[in-house]
């Protein structure tokens, strides 16, 4: 039961629980793997590279998927491929399903992917870590981000978010944290430090989703705030900062504002282990 | 105490919690007013001509004027002039504010000023109403949207939506919905016939958002899929039409699905009263 303290981590399963990955990413991931970090195994499921709709398959696909490589004992960590949407559809149902070596597991992704994240933390499965995904290769700067997690599976903490105090954390994207709270894949935040990002929102629509999540984190030791990228330009300007309309929903409801953090949709996205570090 | 049996009302207070009305509108409204309507006085307040970034002015002074419209004896009715986003702002606020006249009043209007109508709601202040706004003057059609609400001011309740029951009822825009769930300003739709309208979100957000409101209506009697338009093209079909993906949720959460309705953001918008209809 639980989480061992952090040991390099080998044989690494990756599946796509929310939207499919392309393969020239995989084989992109796999080679920088190979050159650069010998002692990892990358297994990537092919259910990466199903569609069904929006989705990496359907429901019953990514859920199979996932399960396959949660409880598997050859795998050391799970490591989601791409968000987009999707992954809140079938977690209620993976933690159903969870054997004991899924409860072994470090499980690494960001975004959408968040609700998972969430969802076994609230669970007490495994080791949840806000983390760039194999998608992130292809970013811009992407590589860096990528060896950032290989080198933490091979016990190097340096990619870590360097504001992390000790106090327990957890990272989410705002909008998936804000269609998480209230539901029964929350978990409790009380006391940690959380960390929030978002990608292509307005600034209006930022200011909305943390009015909604601001009134559930209550009793939080604090908020800090990641990258806030792609805001789109509006027809007229909102009036406030992305930071200022932070700061304000945190007075509102007396959360201490803790300042930026470096997470968000791009190559310097580092890592959040939920919980304490350890 | 309480909302009398709907009578005529004949003095109509108009501002703009969330964003400004261009002063065509108002005057195209109080056109329509005057040459159709004559036992209406309609006053817009100068309030909804306001800017400030986003907003019809700061949070004080849109809360001001709404105070001004709510706590007034002259007036019988608070119609919400545009949505936008903003009202979740100072619905709080207001409410600490209402005095007894408040509580004698219609307040009508939808989409991002359905937080005020919920927050009313909760509170028992006054009958909060899903209506067209003036606005919705600016839509091919939109004479008959403002004809619909100023027929119902005058005592004709022709304007309803047709498929209410007689179960109490409540109307909102999904998105804002989504948002007020779990806060302090949500009111209890226990047994409530719920409709929800949506515009201009893709269909996998349409699909995210009823995830979360669908864990916080458990208890309600049925849901009500209003119009879901402007759906953006997304880069691949989600491949389920939003009538399948309301179905989903509430078959999920064993939520009666009662069918479409008639709101929306559109002329066809048709007016629902919070509550029983009475």
């Amino acid at each position: 039961m639980g989480w061992p303290v952090h040991r390099p981590l080998r044989t690494i399963a990756v599946c796509a629980p929310a939207t499919p990955l392309l393969r020239e990413y995989a084989d992109a991931v796999s080679a920088l793997a190979a050159a650069e970090f010998p002692g990892i195994e990358l297994h990537f499921h092919d259910q990466c590279f199903a569609e069904d709709g929006h989705f990496a398959g359907n429901d019953a696909t990514r859920l199979a998927a996932l399960l396959d490589c949660a409880n598997d004992a050859r795998f050391d960590a799970v490591w989601f491929a791409k968000g987009g949407y999707g992954s809140n559809r079938i977690a209620g149902d993976f933690l159903g399903k969870v054997g004991p070596d899924a409860r072994k597991k470090a499980y690494l992704g960001y975004s959408d992917c968040g609700t998972l994240l969430g969802a076994l933390y609230r669970a007490g499965v495994g080791k949840p870590v806000h983390a760039p995904m194999p998608v992130d290769i292809m970013r811009d700067g992407g590589s860096d981000a990528i060896r950032r997690v290989l080198a933490w599976f091979s016990g190097d903490d340096s990619g870590l978010e360097a504001g992390l105090t000790g106090a327990p954390a957890a990272a989410f994207n705002l909008y998936t944290l804000a269609m998480l709270v209230g539901t029964d894949l929350m978990p409790s935040l009380s006391g940690h430090e959380v960390l929030i990002e978002e990608v292509g929102e307005y600034e209006y629509a930022i200011d909305r989703l943390l009015f909604h999540v601001s009134q559930h984190l209550h009793d939080i030791a604090g908020l800090r705030l990641g990258e806030v990228s792609a805001v789109p330009e509006n027809d007229r300007p909102f009036g406030a900062t992305v930071e200022e309309i932070a700061r304000y929903w945190c007075e509102k409801h007396a959360i201490a504002y803790l300042g930026r953090a470096a997470i968000g949709h791009s190559s310097a996205n580092r890592i959040v282990p939920f919980g304490l570090e350890a």
